[in-house]
């Protein structure tokens, strides 16, 4: 049940990136679940993963690979590897390895990724035998069928895509995500992967990809869980006609927006897609007095069941942003000083609820299926946006069919 | 829904306490939804409240009038007066001194107390207008009306009542409580009245009160969500014939125990009534380096609604307990020192799947409608308790349902 304009949009290929995909039966037959990527050897790659601090193993794997240069990238679907232990570990390895055979590489250069269930062992057979299949697959074409590789819980494929300028010259940014629950990334996301044809130091890019995720997936929020398995990885090719960027030059400015802009829309599409969603919420905190405070504020209200079910039901029972906004663990907060508007319906000012305010007003907010609700603390001038989606008998419905 | 053993049990009444209730159409007109209790002149009061940043009108003036020696009580259910503004204030105090007026007392002797919908005006007319009759049928027994008046999506009336030894002397303790959402205690609870004839001071009554909702119902919770009206008092009658309780003595020890088991128990029976509840599940986490810790790790589980839809679905998905624990924000956790079971079934041991557990023994354990999860952090020799309840379809249900 998607929310909004979701449909895939138009992906520009990206100069030194090729992606290649393949069946390899992990949980379903009928799809592919194992995705390769290729990048030129000029390249870097800048990756940040989960903080929960039992991350899985190819998590662990990944970390360790990215200091040596990597220039591969092995996604599957369908099993998480997660909560493996030892066994976990030796999978994740000898799966880089048999790519590494495959594509004359050492197992190093490749960093292994997972999404799934779980706690049950990797097939590690089934999905080396699948590796030369998505290997001889490999074409600078396959950004669709690269993100729907990657789906597991998701119900649309997730793309963005761009050409910016960089004195003068055309560079491009390419990126695909996954994810529909266990969402609310820590200085990662659920899966993203995002490819530029930019010249760039992996120092500098991986500085891009850091600022990037925070205010992108690390702003979202299905429920409140964050992931085992978390990752986003952002590859620079360096083929683009286009000059390296510097550091601090007007050319990083540009380019680090874009980042930024196409990780926003990747998690935006991640909430619209959300478990059982109805309904996107853009949650906007301003006059916080720190951004960690906002985003504080932003969560509580984000998280709580009540407002979520409230959301599901248009019900305006504005009551409870106002009991979240009050839990939210901010000290010293003065109710006299809150204001609260649903899209452009003031609620709460004073102390109570608006005297202007209409449960008409509020009904006609309620009824869309993308909704603002601007919360101001009235303590400083610090603001921070947060997107989640509402709480649906379809959320309890996956969740409790999901290994089923 | 109610979860396992929930029959009200019998009341011992408690000498120099008294109950009266009435309808008075607040929200509803088939039922009674107005309650005064009435303490003897000797008896002494205490009492804690939420600490959500944004309480309540009548948790405002109760805090304040707790000073003046309070020989009254009056609750209202079907509506919150919470985000009511200074209209709330008044509204509150008004309560009050109609009340007093009735029972020749001084408005700062009522402790005023609303449950129901935030931010809708309190109806305070038909509140006053109610008070007489209530004041008419103040008796000692009637302590199941009690807890019948101050319900609201509570499926069930909750009591506890217990009688111990106080030097060779019986002493009462009997209480109420109600609360089935909205259900993260901080400090108090929903609403609990616990009254007793022991003799006891203040100052003492306050520090058994504080400790005892600590352990009792700070650690229960539905939905993480913190109410703005969450109460417990507790009123010492004075009125049995055992001597007065003092600090540090024998029989402060058993008194402080029996309030413990009573506020545990009408903090159990919130949980077992939790909107939509299925399951009650008992969060056990030991080896923890603090109660701190071991009650952020269980809190964490506990609010995770993954963990929650699978324990709905009774899918021992225990992926999903590894992943809320590696995300509770405990620093420098060792995966490979964790163990989890459910039930008395090892099902996570040295950082994967214990090698002896069986699909079967889990099903076995999430088959059962009370379930303990037991979660050892291998970090020290801390141990704490957290009641909560699974997540389902009737939880979203009755939220989206709540005020139409």
């Amino acid at each position: 049940m998607a929310v909004g304009q979701c449909d895939f949009p138009t992906m520009h290929t990206v100069k030194g990136i090729k992606l290649g995909t393949c069946n390899a039966g992990i949980k379903q037959t009928h799809r592919d679940d194992i995705l390769v990527i290729e990048m030129a050897e000029s390249g870097s790659c800048a990756a940040v993963f989960t903080q929960n601090a039992f991350c899985a193993a190819p998590v662990l794997i990944a970390r360790d690979h990215l200091i040596h240069e990597p220039r591969w990238i092995l996604v599957n679907s369908g099993n998480a590897n997660a909560g493996t232990g030892k066994q976990g570990l030796q999978d994740a390895y000898a799966s880089c390895a048999a790519l590494a055979g495959e594509v004359e590489g050492t197992a190093q250069q490749v960093l292994p990724f997972s999404t799934g269930v779980i706690g049950e062992p990797l097939p590690v057979a089934k999905l080396t035998a699948a590796l030369p299949k998505a290997v001889a697959n490999l074409h600078d074409s396959h950004w669709d069928k690269a993100a729907r590789a990657i789906m597991t819980t998701d119900t649309f494929a997730k793309g963005a895509s761009m050409i910016i300028e960089i004195a003068g010259q055309p560079v491009t940014l390419t990126g695909i995500s996954k994810g529909a629950g266990m969402i609310q990334p820590n200085m990662a996301t659920m899966l993203a992967y995002v490819a530029t044809d930019a010249k760039i130091s992996q120092a500098l890019l991986q500085q891009c990809l850091a600022n990037a995720a925070e205010l992108s997936f690390n702003r979202i929020t299905v429920d409140g869980d964050t992931s085992t398995n978390d990752a986003c990885v952002l590859l620079a090719s360096a083929c683009s006609s286009a000059p390296e960027i510097l550091a601090d030059s007007p050319e990083y400015t540009v380019f680090s927006q874009a980042v930024i802009d196409i990780c926003k829309r990747l998690a935006e599409l991640i909430i619209r897609d959300g478990e059982g969603a109805t309904k996107l919420m853009r949650i906007l905190v301003e006059q916080a007095n720190s951004r960690q405070e906002a985003v504080q504020v932003a969560k509580t209200i984000a998280h709580s069941p009540l407002v979520k079910t409230a959301f599901f039901a248009s019900d305006p029972n504005w009551g409870r942003i106002l009991a979240a906004v009050g839990r939210a663990g901010v000290e010293h907060m003065v109710l006299e000083n809150i204001e609260i508007y649903l899209g452009n319906v003031c609620i709460v000012e004073n102390g109570g609820r608006s005297p202007g305010y209409t449960e008409l007003d509020g009904q006609r907010v309620m009824d869309q299926t993308e909704i603002t609700i601007t919360v101001r603390l009235g303590r400083g001038a610090a603001c921070e946006e947060v997107l989640t989606c509402d709480f649906s008998y379809d959320y309890v419905r996956i969740n409790a069919e999901y290994r089923s």
